[in-house]
């Protein structure tokens, strides 16, 4: 059999093609999930699917499954194998990038084109999948299509959501063909799926400085959140002299300095900790603040390590509060675990690529992901492309020609040997 | 001449009668300038000093003035002397106390009455005065009164101001009775006063914690603002390692804290220094700050000394923007100079509370005042009330009656007392 290989070209000008749906005037990309942006990348990607003669299917979560049946390809099976699925998703963050889960559905795609153009046959029937609203998006459910597939989210949690404008997520998800009357049908049963493989942009800076093309993810990030309330005192800006204050922002500094103190002295590079939120109170100018609220984050590749530094941090931030006289209030928002990406998945994708003469990395992943739900269905895997800049969710996102023709050739070759070495 | 005093029994009654005029659930004062409550202070105000059979008229700014006319009382004059004007402002912040402007205007309503009752004659005429607008307020403009009257505001900057609720400023105005349209006749030429006096709360702790119940002010604070902008770079919060990021609320929460320490060491205990507000984008769970916005205020009694405290920060300020890579971006927004209040009113309000056998202190307003505005028109002064905990702006706002009582007499004798020494 010919050496397979992907077509470098076709996936430039597919980049560049769909990255005009949703481009805004400042060169980034507004796609946010069931926008007429989106749903119109939702056609542009069907179309394409449609020209290579596959079975398009929109579920009930409007997630666009493509299938492409199974073949005997010489060894005889006891029946029919499961399904082999990869793919991402096509919605983007406000004002985001073009590669942030593009990249993943348009290299699906390119696997598609590239098995028709040879007439491969595989013994699993092979399904590309385009998840819904996988960013945080109007609704606030982000990895939407994925979690219904895996069966996290039911028709239950769909009631009474709307966006900022009032609009029914119901409605909205309607109109981009999903059905929210027989949502749970959307879910799909373990004996159905054999292994689902995804790729994406690193988002950050570990591929790029060590110059390696690949990254194959060995586990995807925990994410521990929850909210910090420090109450002081509120007073006049002016008659209150600096010795007798409560000042709420000011105990507040003193604590994110401290988290972020906290999360640079852990060993693991890969235990990061933001405040990406802070709330003040009242916040006049002349008004010393009363409350600050701030939303404390923590990712890490264990529940260990997550644990290492927020109990390094709490204990700073309690001697804080006792010095300043203030009080702190805390409070879980979500503590979703690491995830373990699959051992065999992983190991095809590393041997594949040593095959094909590419360095590899293996690494967690820092982003939660679709594959992550992916995870408690099936047999799961990623592969990342190095990001520029280490730069995601901005317009400046972007990743070279180079490393995604490779990316996408461990991806073809490693779906192609999942397909031989899978016995169910 | 038999002892005149003040009647301290009215004067309780009276801020319980006004103090309800407003009152919210949480027992705090909601007379936001120009709302339905502050208009029926209004009434309530117009309605005792008509009782006193004084001439009352309601300005083109709204200011309430309240004339009792001069008699000869012995000393012969050249014609006609100007007027010694007293007062303060009936408007409150959201959920504010019932002290804070209020108090001003009761005790003067209270001198017109004691004069009234003991016939007592005076050289120059006086008036009581109540300013529009003193706090901040939905128009955003305070001082409103004050600065009319002393010809700072005009005509122009009324116009197309409206409050959140899209009210036209001048629909308020007129509503209270102003005249938007004759607007600048509500300026007073200095030649038709010869002195203003202004009694007010502390609304802090340094006559309280050294048990003197009367405070004379020497100046009143300056107060500097500018808004300081903090540019960072925004980034996944996952997949950006803790040693890439260019944090903008972190490079802030530095910033802060290094203008608390520069306010701290200053020698002057009345150089203070507040932020009040921050706004942080983009202000996402998920996203490391990008940019970090903050108003940071200064007050002092000198502008060196506010320019000492400045300048210490601003050097901290840099060197923490070139360690942390970001960028430092600074906009004047407030350079309002400390104003001293007239050496001559000083000196005859400590000179009377010392025949009183009241101590008092010398010190400096730490909140902007009416009689700020009033100084660049006539000789002004303040008597400090000391405030309970220090507490201001807030429902738990209080004065003790005794300290009241004492200062509402040397009010009174020192009205007397410049209207035998000023002759002009």
């Amino acid at each position: 059999m010919k050496e397979l290989r992907v077509n470098a070209a076709r996936i430039e000008s597919r980049i560049r093609e769909l990255g005009e749906i949703g481009r805004n005037a400042q060169g980034g990309m507004d796609r946010t999930t069931f926008t007429p942006a989106e749903l119109e990348a939702r056609e542009w990607l069907k179309a394409r699917l449609r020209e290579l003669a596959l079975d398009v299917r929109v579920d009930e979560a409007a997630n666009i499954w493509a299938r492409r049946e199974a073949a005997a390809r010489g060894r005889p099976v006891e029946g029919e194998l499961p399904v082999i699925a990869f793919g991402s998703h096509l919605d983007s963050v406000p004002n985001g990038g073009r590669y942030d889960g593009a990249l993943g559905v348009l290299l699906a795609l390119e696997v598609m084109q590239v098995l028709r153009e040879n007439g491969v046959e595989t013994r699993h029937p092979f399904e590309l999948v385009s998840f819904s609203a996988e960013e945080p998006n109007p609704f606030g459910l982000s990895t939407f299509g994925s979690r219904t597939v895996s069966g996290k989210l039911g028709r239950r949690d769909l009631e009474g959501v709307r966006d900022a404008h009032g609009t029914l997520l119901v409605d909205a998800l309607r109109a981009a063909g999903g059905d929210p009357d027989r949502f749970e049908e959307a879910r799909r049963r373990p004996e159905e799926l054999a292994a689902f493989l995804e790729v994406h942009i690193e988002q950050g800076l570990r591929l790029l400085e060590r110059g390696i093309p690949v990254g194959v993810v060995s586990a995807i990030t925990g994410i521990y959140r929850e909210s910090v309330t420090v109450v002081g005192e509120a007073n006049h800006a002016g008659t209150t002299l600096m010795g007798n204050r409560k000042d709420a922002l000011m105990a507040a500094s003193e604590m994110m300095l401290a988290f972020e103190a906290a999360c640079r002295e852990h060993p693991s590079e890969e235990t990061v900790g933001t405040i990406g939120t802070i709330e003040n109170r009242p916040n006049a100018a002349n008004i010393i603040p009363g409350e600050v609220r701030f939303h404390l984050e923590l990712r890490g590749k264990t529940r260990e390590e997550i644990g290492e530094a927020l109990d390094a941090w709490a204990a700073r931030a309690e001697a804080i509060a006792a010095r300043r006289g203030v009080r702190l209030e805390r409070k879980l928002l979500l503590d979703q675990h690491p995830v373990r990406m699959d051992p065999l998945v992983a190991d095809v994708c590393a041997a594949e690529a040593a095959k094909l003469g590419y360095e590899t990395l293996a690494l967690g992943s820092m982003a939660g992901h679709d594959a992550a739900h992916m995870a408690s269905l099936t047999r799961s895997g990623m592969l990342f492309v190095p990001s520029l800049g280490g730069k995601s969710h901005c317009p400046e996102e972007e990743s070279r020609i180079e490393d995604i023709e490779k990316t996408a050739n461990v991806l073809l070759q490693s779906l192609l040997a999942l397909d031989d070495q899978l016995n169910r």
